[in-house]
């Protein structure tokens, strides 16, 4: 099982190639044994994502990255970001490779270890708040609750960006979330879903090891997203035809 | 009050210039006499949008168009495409112009004239639908009714067109659409909507009509979208602000 | 476009014709330039609108106001109660007119700003909570907030009915509201939303100016209630049948 | 127990004291021993209800009877249509009766003893609809299944009607309906809910019962609607507070 | 009317037979001159119910007792836990015995009685959360609010509990509920919701007060559950026909 | 990773050792190569589940088998019925152990994969609906599908089985079902779901095969259900505690 886990902008030069490395291993260390998983940047695209504008620039360059992707034999490749964007691009486009959301795989997983959730992120929520819709799961959404911190400094000074979590969390399940998911990549890679999940008294999901379990899980099973809800574009099609 | 539609992408090059001078007259013709409308078309982007892929397409050029519209004082831009792409990305940009959507603007008028809609469109339908649960309005939505013609082949045989949408409003009407929507810009702009609906015997909302009286009702009354759900970009403030 | 706001019942008795006079010049000056919109009050009806009681009791006079209104030649009567009483009797009767309530009207297009919203309204709040319901807007919807000031007291000191607006906004804004409605027309009136919107941050939406450029909207598009929700009423219909 | 069927509307003029005299009858025969019923017309409204505007005109004289029945020591009232006219009004006004309406009564009654019902009445629907709205049923709502006959002649021909509302009966059942709601009082007094029943495999709810046995159940509870909802009229409570 | 009340355990052994002898005394003061009223407790299954677990080992004495309750001509089985444990199973066995559980009824009644309801119980929540969303009420919940006291010890110090009570439904109309149900059928029968509605300003629904009432009512109107939501088990409806 | 998938009944007894050592080849043969998983039947419990009564029936022995496998050091527990019998229970009791419901798994892998779901079955479908309900996915359900052939003969004549699957899957699709679950583990076990799936159109979901996944995914990421959601049982842990 191939799978390439692709940050959709140049984040090695944001942050530099070690911590590209250092998220390569996390994701080694919590596969199958026999799943090759690879990070991967694109030269273009934002250096985080912050805003529905920074979602919307990371499409074109995830765009761009499929074919070789596929070329490669990847079996399913991760879109390295939390609201998912461009994962129903990628899937109109994709010929044999599966591609997965970490958000609406750790939404649906949230699902099944509790009644609700709450969603520990950084501003802005309103591309989280409608993931939540169109994954038809508002109705066990309790909030976003954001811990104000720029995405690529959540790593500066760990033992604040864990306090402002855990406060954030608590409020939280305070108001009825029975589980908590982690909104944002960055604080997935931070790797202390356990130890927060032990101070807050519910269980926390993070999204990268959730998004991997999940690609995993279709690609053995040999599922593909449907080509009803996905079809192929129809221009590129008709092209692809009359070039036969 | 100075309205802007832009379509996103070279339509010209596909249909020529005078398609957009016809599009511009009508609008013209439907608006107050105090408000100024223009149409505008982008260098790049899709010929048409037939797939999310393509949506996303749309909006980096809507990007780029954005800052040149607000410098001459346009006070509300619409976005030509029925999905809306690229709205929420622009309302985080915009600083004082209003951006308007005619999907959601469509189905809210819809809603104000009968208890539930179909949407009558061209394939594919999954952008659309995701439209109607991120304006939560599923609780009122019947099902998209297709007509399977390219969208720049629309204007082609127009009698077929309104035959096949005459067609798939009946259907939608048949399964309880009290109103029917249509759910595309060129089908907006044969400016059918009236006879359609006298033979569907329900009302046919045009989106490029309502999309005008929004944008018209939105400026004359000094309303902008929600800060709360559509703040700046976070980036963006703090380069502006160092940049003082 | 010739538009009237009807307000149901005697209210230039309670408040003297000054108060409508001034309402008139309101509506006037949002209106586009070839809009002519008039108020007017009826002769029996309940002197506010504080209870579904009240509200009941202003349907029949404004049944009876319909035959002259329609004969007048006006394109679209506005409802003068935020609640829209009688608005789904009016337009199974009306048979050229438009009916708007501005209730509805401003719900919608509160959605059109932002994701959720709040309603800062007068006592009693189930005539409310029962439109948001029926206007299947409920998924939107944060809560009332209300201001305990009887609705022909609002302008005796506008200051403190001000601040009460502000403290109701707050707590509804601190509960998740992106946008407020002003949830009486009085409130509406009182032309404070843009000053009120200042101090919450967020978008205020006034149900008068709304109601107002909706009926423009629709007129101006000819489109009109759809007759499979409000068809006439049967026995009427027949009466007017063997008539002929 | 003392409770009152209430028709609100001049029906013995149409159909003469005997059809009153049955239904009190009928419901007598359906009460517990120590439950007094009965039937009770008013001299004004509307002679059948098949439109919102009759339902609008039907809530004034209903509104005019409550004082003298109140004073009369009935404990319960149940407003005599099924769309529940007036009742939010006249539960704002009552002191110490009970208010009961028919619709709300047995969708909830439907709603123990099946997944999803469907109602069969006559036309028209959208104050049907708007009742399972407001009673916040609709997730369990399949359609309603419209008997194009007019209340008024619907005994006429007992065995087309039967017909007729066995149709639309089995329509819903094959769409999904696992009980069925009459929607109709005057269905409700042709006392078929258990022959249709029998012919279309699932429980037929006659509202008529249900009405009667709701009532009995809160009057022996002791229960009363929530005045957080259903608060007296502020400017009626003024009235009876400065005459003190 | 015959009914029998089942206690799914041998709560005879845990609190004696006289507190069974004082909860049949009190249904008897509830009911109807012409209903029979009794209360059975069973020889095996949980003293108490607090988990989902013990809800699950109350079923097979409940489908054990059936048969004979059924032989004795009992018109109706009401199933004395609220989270109604075994209902569905039951009325899939039941042949002519109606099936009642006091959760989904007073569920329903408290609708008919406010716009939202609380429920105010013992910890566990979850299986309470899961009627709720099984009875489709959702929609109208605020919250469950609990009271944490033993089931067993709920009347060892009643001043204590009822204390309890009312903070937590002070809390829960504090959070928008306009009726408070008890959601144990312990609480009900301390016969305090009177007093405790009176200090909660709003109505406190009895769920054995009403489970008797909807009994009565159903068995008085004939009604039997759907059985196209509860057929007989296919293979018990074999070996029936085969023995036959 | 240890797994142990149990049927809850001796179905050994009805269909042989066979059949149960074809099942646990399947899994193995889907499972990742570290894992280690084996199916078990249960001395007592219903031969097969296709009734609500016969789910409850296998509550008690699932119950009883938990400790020793608990003991044994299994991982996680995959309750071997669609409709998810006694997970919440087991969920309740389990110490260190995961439990997973194929329905629920199944359910929310669907929705990864596409916009709304249908499922094909085994009547009777009440239990199924209701665990759509309770994990909150009725907004994307479409329907069930029914497969009138008894669970134990579904492997008698395999093609007519699939002839039957394929009948009632493309009605699901004809009315937009975007993807198909099947509802039953012997269904699962048939191992037919990609041949099913090219006849559809849409992707079919194999419950075991994705409860089999999840079980996985979950146990790498070290997630267990809430505790929130799932206490454990007070008596039981007074009593552990009083024992210590």
């Amino acid at each position: 099982v191939q799978i390439c886990y692709v940050i959709p902008g140049p984040m090695s030069d944001a942050v530099g190639d070690a911590e590209l490395a250092r998220r390569e291993e996390m994701l080694r260390s919590w596969a199958a044994p026999d799943v090759d998983v690879r990070v991967q940047d694109l030269p273009t695209g934002p250096a985080s994502i912050e805003s529905i504008y920074e979602e919307q620039l990371a499409v074109p360059p995830l765009v761009d990255a499929l074919p070789s992707l596929e070329a490669e034999g990847v079996d399913a490749l991760i879109v390295g970001c939390f609201d998912d964007p461009g994962v129903d691009a990628l899937r109109e486009l994709a010929q044999r490779m599966l591609v997965v959301g970490p958000g609406a795989a750790a939404l649906h997983v949230a699902s099944l270890l509790g009644g609700s959730f709450g969603i520990v992120t950084v501003p802005n929520p309103t591309a989280t708040r409608k993931l939540v819709l169109t994954e038809r799961l508002d109705v066990r959404f309790v909030d976003v609750g954001l811990v104000d911190i720029p995405v690529l400094r959540l790593r500066d000074d760990i033992e604040a960006t864990f306090e402002a979590m855990t406060e954030a969390g608590q409020a939280l399940v305070a108001r009825g979330a029975e589980t908590i998911v982690l909104g944002c990549m960055s604080m997935a890679f931070l790797d202390v879903e356990h130890e927060l999940g032990a101070r807050l008294g519910v269980p926390v999901i993070n999204p990268a090891k959730v998004a991997l379990g999940v690609a995993e899980l279709l690609v053995r099973a040999g599922q593909m997203p449907s080509r009803a809800t996905f079809p192929p574009p129809p221009k590129l099609t008709e092209q692809a035809e009359s070039a036969r």
